[in-house]
């Protein structure tokens, strides 16, 4: 054995895991591979009804306080790309998250993992790209921690953020909400930073000018609940896309989503792209947009609050959902034709974030 | 240039970090190298009051509540030791932390960072270890990531973990607070979580079944917080061994700290392995292991509590507070003499949780 937990128990694989047997890349690109996964691995482990919710976020109590907590661990390469870099990720997604809840993001940890060798000037640009975004969202990285592994264990930086944020009186925002009626918006157009962190990598330079939408949501969140705190759903389509979000949305309440794909705003070079590479816009990752789901008398004052904010000014309405097909994402093409849109296996383009 | 940060800004390498332009493994020690790095990269770049403070978790407030905050990342090799596994320490070393500000640990994230082509039953099995050790130290995993990083830029499995606790009303326990006659007292034997790990690291192979110390201390802390709430100071020896813990807090409060080297309890075999190696017993880490600070007429019902808690049955005092010598930890040794016990430079063994 060369894993080096031979003293441990034996692990016998859940039959669902067995035609992977391995870890791929896909266990890592938030859709069907990482559900498994978490499904069939983590959550025998160590999961709790929390957990087993699958929110972007964790609302838990502690004290009086209804709190988000929540964490990801950024390995996008390049490190930078047109319109941001890594640390800019390891503050936006993370506050994304919290706010994805309804919380108010207040607190990031920030842990670096460093592979031995790394130039100090790499460390010290993520770290300023962190202060600085960390400003710009309204929060605080207020602990850390710094390891180190051998040369050819690592790729010169990585970093995980956690976060916690209080979550308003009254708000009770979760996937499993959603419920025949509500109007689905999308905050902004699709794709931008799957494909500005494509165009840089190596080998694969479209020129195209595209930028990552990288943002901090937390501010556009807050307009929205000043119109309504009854949001239903709010999920920010990283890994996966637009397709992933809506596909766990659609499975956590059991309601079916009905997607008009000629709604969907897709900018030209970023069509243009994924028609060049053989990629659906609707599985491509953004790193600030929003999809929201609110009951039908909502929809129109908080398309409106939306578009009043930066972050929103093309908030569109995208779909419904519909008691018909429960659990289960259907677009209609611009043709008028139907298909079912599906949890991707797992991400078309791999280390995005 | 070959670090994909091309498009920041230039970044102007700090003066006291010239010396080592390139990360090395000392910098993820926890000793000199890496308050360096805090000190001159971290800080001035994202750094507020909380995170200067320097505590083993961050202290903060949200809504009404009082929280500690703090995150890890286990990078340990090989995953299983004698006495657990990266798992035990992925939660026993965040739940520490936690209670080192006198917080009640109560809700983990999880946050896997996983190679390609590693085994599924090795991640199976460091997930089990996360659930058996979670349930016994009474915490909840809520939240989780799983990132997937390409074959030879990883090294199985990486685990991070954050948590968050509740402070209990009057309770301050600060790096800062120690002060001129405090007692110092330490729970139980040192050395044994560092000298297990590399007991079976590759080639250094000494059969003197040495077991690793890991454990929750949350329980412990709750019996001495039971005698008082003002206790000053809690820290446990980890990277860096009770020598960096002890400076760590002399700096912070600006005290000096008196160690009776005769009254630091080091296991037989532990001692044997390090005079065999070369290891100070002072330096080597700890996962199970806290030191308090205390008011002297505190000191004795305090040390009687620890010794009625499984962890803490060999609790000894071993120092104590002094004016002289500000900031500066002194050892009186077995024969009388005085050395100065500074901040270790690195870490004597690197990847050791």
């Amino acid at each position: 054995m060369t894993d080096g937990t031979t003293d441990l128990a034996d692990w016998s694989c859940p039959a669902p895991l067995r035609d992977h047997p391995v870890v791929v890349m896909g266990h890592g690109g938030g859709g069907a591979l990482s559900a498994e996964l978490t499904e069939h691995l983590f959550l025998p482990a160590y999961g709790g009804e929390v957990l087993a919710g699958l929110a972007d976020s964790a609302a838990v109590s502690l004290g009086d306080a209804r709190l988000a907590f929540s964490t990801d661990t950024y390995v996008v390469r390049p490190l930078a790309f047109p319109g941001g870099g890594i640390g800019d990720l390891a503050v936006n997604g993370t506050v994304n998250d919290l706010a994805m809840s309804g919380a108010v993001p207040a607190y990031l940890s920030c842990a670096f993992l460093l592979e031995e060798g790394t130039p100090l000037s790499t460390v010290g640009r993520v770290a300023d790209q962190i202060g600085a975004a960390a400003r710009a969202a309204g929060v605080q990285v207020v602990t850390g921690d710094t390891k180190v592994v051998d040369s050819g264990h690592g790729d010169g930086v990585y970093v995980n953020t956690s976060g916690i944020g209080l979550i308003p009186e009254g708000v009770d925002i979760r996937p499993g909400r959603a419920r025949p009626g509500d109007v689905v918006i999308l905050s902004g157009p699709l794709g931008q930073h799957g494909i500005a962190v494509l165009s840089v990598r190596e080998g694969l330079s479209f020129g195209t000018g595209i930028v990552s939408d990288t943002a901090p949501l937390n501010g556009l969140v807050r307009e929205m609940l000043l119109v309504t705190r009854d949001i239903h759903v709010l999920r920010d389509p990283t890994r996966g896309g637009l397709a992933a979000s809506l596909n766990e949305v659609a499975r956590a309440s059991g309601t079916g989503v009905v997607l008009d794909e000629r709604a969907v705003p897709v900018p030209e070079p970023v069509a243009g792209a994924c028609a060049f590479l053989g990629l659906d816009p609707l599985y491509v990752a953004n790193e600030g947009r929003l999809v929201a789901f609110v009951a039908r008398e909502d929809a129109d004052a908080v398309l409106e609050a939306m578009r009043g904010h930066v972050l929103g000014r093309d908030a569109v309405v995208i779909g419904a959902c519909v008691a018909e097909h429960p659990s289960v994402v259907v677009a209609r093409t611009a043709l008028g034709a139907s298909r079912i849109v599906d949890l991707p296996l797992g991400e078309q383009l791999p280390r995005i974030c």
